[in-house]
């Protein structure tokens, strides 16, 4: 069992460097968990970009909310790549779902499971403090979901520039 | 004599760490020596969290723009732990004070404290220029703060995810 | 031959550290390729800021778009501080020249010179996504190009509060 977070800016190499720690896991094919929903064309052309680079082999999911029942039926097959927890945490807010409560049960399960997973998360706390009250609690609580997720990963990369920075 | 400087993006974790730290000398109670008025509902919010997850047993000031002087008197008692110098760069700038003069007396004042300082601040350069040119001049004050304080610290860390980074 | 990428937010200290390791390659009078013009009294500051930091002994180019051309003819002599990448990325897209192009350009051609290159850019990826389309599309390219180079360098430091973590 291992869990993995990969953190870091917009564009810093974290699905790259994700997909190669999926691929070091080789017995079986690996999974991809996507949580992001091709709603508009910049979206599109992201997960299209993502798919490219990630080649054939993937057994594919697209799972906007329910990111623990998924964990849960895949556990004991390959390793899973869930890109991205920032992306999931924005659907819960948009649901109105109990974003704490999520990102909690989401750190309890994590160690009970046998498969591998590997997480993708973002760092949007470094500029200056948004204008916005939205983007304000928005990244609150993005820092919060990555504080509780790193807490319970064995192993927390910070990418700069597509260079892992060993951080746990 | 220890000054500690702990910075970090928002919700990176830096106020437990510098409270652990604080806490770690435990011969006399430490010092909360805080930045931040209650100015609105969002800060009063923050500040009643910080209290509790702080809990009993600190002593507390809040000084919004005089931190030497609270410094020199409180010398010889607790580690203090100031939270945070950011707010404290943007209540000068407020008061219209000279902030540069401030965090060179500052810089020059800690190295002759006996008891431990912890002082948090923010990074608020990682992200996309600011429209706003006070935001722009607000961000590179805040970075040169920064890189004074840093200069003369006996040990600094960057939070990410809750994680220390040790720079220094 | 060393090429040295050196990242970070605003005033994290990336021009001092890049001028201090110019510097270190002593036996020619090291050469300042600035891709900043003075445009406007902000930027103007900047450029004497930054010329009074260097002091005398520099010879300096202004090269907003054609690096490639200028580490070529500058070969063989000094080593090469170019300061910073991001502007330079800003002056290919205001150009309309094409940025993936050159930024493959300039990481096949930087292997090969003989003289160091001490390059100095910027993380600007690790805010709060903005809301502006441009930015966002700037934001891209310059992690893009950051991990493009990162790659290729010899050395790559991370800037915080004045200090280098070592990426690479």
């Amino acid at each position: 069992m291992a869990v993995i977070l990969i953190t870091g800016g917009a564009r810093s190499g974290k699905s790259a460097r994700a997909e190669a720690l999926a691929r070091s896991f080789p017995d079986q094919p690996p999974i991809y968990i996507a949580t992001a929903e091709a709603l508009d064309t910049e979206m599109e052309a992201r997960i299209a970009r993502h798919r490219t680079r990630r080649g054939t082999g993937w057994v594919e999911h697209e799972v906007p909310l329910d990111l623990v029942p998924v964990l849960a039926t895949s556990d004991g097959g390959g390793a899973r790549l869930v890109d991205c927890l920032t992306l999931w945490l924005s659907n819960l807010l948009h649901a109105e779902r109990d974003w704490e409560r999520e990102v909690s049960e989401l750190a309890g399960a994590l160690p009970r499971l046998k498969s591998p997973v590997i997480l993708v998360t973002n760092e949007v706390g470094l500029g200056i403090v948004p204008d916005n009250a939205l983007a304000r609690s928005f990244r609150d609580a993005a820092g919060i979901m990555n504080q509780v997720i790193a807490d319970t990963a064995d192993s927390v990369e910070f990418m700069v520039a597509g260079l892992p920075m060993k951080l746990k």
